[in-house]
């Protein structure tokens, strides 16, 4: 008997990572720099306790709290979340009204819900070179081919973008192509911000081909970790702010990695009638996040008390990457470049070419059995057939390890490296 | 230019019951017996903050609350449900093990997981007639066709469903069937409770036709409102007891309708190979429910506190029912045939024949404008081309309206029937 599974059923494969964490988990000795927890110490659960303590004593802010909301989410935090972007963009007066917020399980269900709403199998989507693991994870699931656009420093190569747009559209592929995707913000896996010229060149790029697409081509921003910035105030503005981003741009942001994980609230902006489908989707998901969440996130901004915990974050962030960044420039082989972001959770190692670091590798291995663990950069890499995969770098993150295992993992694996690098 | 949405995103259509809320929000003088809401005045405000502040207080229980879990939930909170699903089930020792318990946002989430791993377009779900109408969204999102078999008090009419498969089979569409979807307890809309005889008539009868269809025909029991019956203790089995189930019932629970709706925790249990496909998908909507849900749930279940506030809920329900039931035998027209639930939130009505409560109908625009709401019957039965949709029936929620409203609803509901009905 055949297996009644459908064609997402079958195509679905375990997250590249699972085993990694399951590694982890397997080896209490061992120092994970390849999970992206955020980190324990400064969780706020202080606050939290305080919040939700306040929400819950009357029943006239207990009850909502505890009831169904609307699907699109609880208006205060639209309206909150309107306003919290408008600040983060320097005041700009773009089109983040409440009526285009729509609260979601974090960030990844925006991306979820707007995959779902834009892309049919076959279809492509632009992904950066490399990208965030779990998009390509639901791109491969549902059928949904990727191409790679290199990424330098400051965002896309440019120049490879438009080449690929090109050949898209010699070969009659550029029907297919829904939107390009890229994580702007100290990125994952990299650490790499986007710089607005770039967005607004990849932006115009689009457009330039929508012609011969035969419909718009969305820029979908993954803002995901953009209030990690360390030095607060350098933020670069969201693509939101350019011209013509109010019907191609799709903003997906979230709360909780800035103030809990554990607190599952982002958010997305949407231009129609993506907006309206995936709010439709969303309720056949699960007809709106929690309450109960919502309400611990609004009242966390409207107090100012999440202000104050993103600052903390930030701070201690900023720490820690300086600790890794230390220990890296004292520990790693000279010829190992690396690429050390001003926020986020993660910095980016290369070495030099033909060192492989993947999951069979050497390098990988030897380091497992030293006790320390990266991700593998090729699991950051589509499954694109007209380039071959880069294996020869890794994600290394500061987010949840403590500083002494930071230090400690990090003289480890710059150990291990010495053994395979020559110097 | 044409639209970039996907089939999926140009299918996707706004919840039938969508203007309902809408117009009961427009006009606040409004009595809505149409909302599944649960009721206000007994969501247990006190006992949350109690145990959040409980979790909070302490870094060990209160980082974890506030961290990434795993995407299958929080190892405490499926073992507790593992035994709690036992309990219920009067102690029988099935295949409720830990391993097969899967958390979800909501039993909702887990239904929409399940027809992802399961169908694909074009696939068929067999549903009772009539059914919870956000599953009949989810199937017609996704381009899945439905098939109703009549609903009586009991359950399904077992030889209806037999002669649909039979057709089926006789057409060769058998082999696009993958399940049959049942409300099992004081079921939405009719308020019905599915026997356990029932349940494994049409367990075998799905048995039955597996080698016509070439694979496994899955029986996807959604429980949702199990532990809202009145009559606590005569709860029926679930068919995860009956000999077969292990590897062909879907269970689908929740704690929200029974606890907290703002707090979004529901639950599966899923054989092989559907588990797996549906956790994978899972981690690619949002890499597991919110920790801290989980956390208030599995301190509420290790404590009593959630059982004494469904023991509170279902006194509140029941005897929110009992007023309904006394104010629709005082004003309902005597050949309108009510069934009264024993549990759950619903009551459903059902006109003479050839007198319509549809939306466009002289019963519900009458209805409307004496201040009254209710769901059209209508919208709970499947597309389904082989049958008329029947149109004179109706569901009355005694969940979130007000002792005081239900009296005055079902009072003004009784005029406006009088007047179309002929003694």
């Amino acid at each position: 008997m055949k297996s009644a599974l459908s064609a997402l059923g079958q195509r679905i494969a375990p997250p590249p990572i699972s085993w990694l964490m399951k590694t982890a988990l397997a080896r209490p000795q061992l120092i994970s720099l390849a999970a992206g927890f955020t980190d324990n110490a400064t969780l706020p659960t202080k606050i939290s306790r305080q919040l939700l303590d306040e929400i819950l004593r009357s029943p006239k802010t207990g009850q909502p709290a505890l009831q169904y909301g609307t699907t699109a989410g609880e208006p205060d935090l639209r309206e909150l979340t309107a306003t919290h972007l408008q600040r983060l963009d320097g005041g700009h007066d773009h089109a983040h009204s409440p009526e285009r917020v729509l609260i979601t399980g974090g960030s990844q269900q925006l991306l979820y819900l707007t995959l779902e709403a834009l892309c049919d199998e076959g279809d492509i989507v632009l992904v950066e070179d490399p990208t965030y693991f779990v998009f390509l994870s639901i791109l491969q699931s549902r059928g949904v081919e990727a191409r790679g656009i290199k990424l330098e420093r400051d965002g896309l190569d440019l120049p490879q973008l438009e080449k690929v747009l090109t050949r898209l559209k010699n070969s009659g592929e550029l029907r297919r192509v829904k939107a390009l995707y890229l994580v702007t913000y100290f990125q994952n896996p990299t650490g790499a911000t986007t710089s607005l010229a770039k967005k607004s060149a990849a932006l115009k790029l689009l457009k330039k081909f929508e012609r011969a697409a035969g419909h718009p081509l969305y820029l979908i921003e993954d803002a995901a970790y953009r209030e990690l910035g360390f030095d607060h105030g350098a933020d670069v503005p969201t693509a939101l702010t350019l011209p013509g981003a109010r019907d191609r741009v799709v903003y997906a942001g979230t709360y909780s990695k800035p103030f809990a994980t554990g607190v599952r609230v982002g958010f997305g902006i949407l231009p129609e009638p993506l907006y309206t489908a995936v709010l439709h989707i969303k309720g056949n998901h699960d007809f709106g996040t929690a309450s109960l969440l919502q309400h611990l996130l609004a009242r966390a901004l409207a107090t100012g008390a999440y202000a104050r915990q993103v600052a903390k974050a930030q701070k201690n962030y900023a720490r820690k990457a300086r600790v890794m960044r230390q220990a890296m420039a004292k520990h790693f082989p000279a010829n190992v470049e690396t690429w050390e972001a001003s926020g986020g959770l993660y910095f980016w190692a290369r070495l030099p070419n033909g060192i492989s670091t993947g999951v069979k590798s050497k390098v990988f291995q030897t380091a497992l059995k030293n006790d320390v663990l990266y991700v593998p950069g090729e699991l950051c890499y589509a499954d694109d057939p007209t380039r071959r995969k880069p294996d020869h770098e890794m994600r290394l993150s500061f987010g949840g390890a403590s500083e002494a295992n930071i230090r400690r993992g990090i003289a480890r694996l710059g150990a291990v490296l010495k053994t395979f690098i020559p110097a």
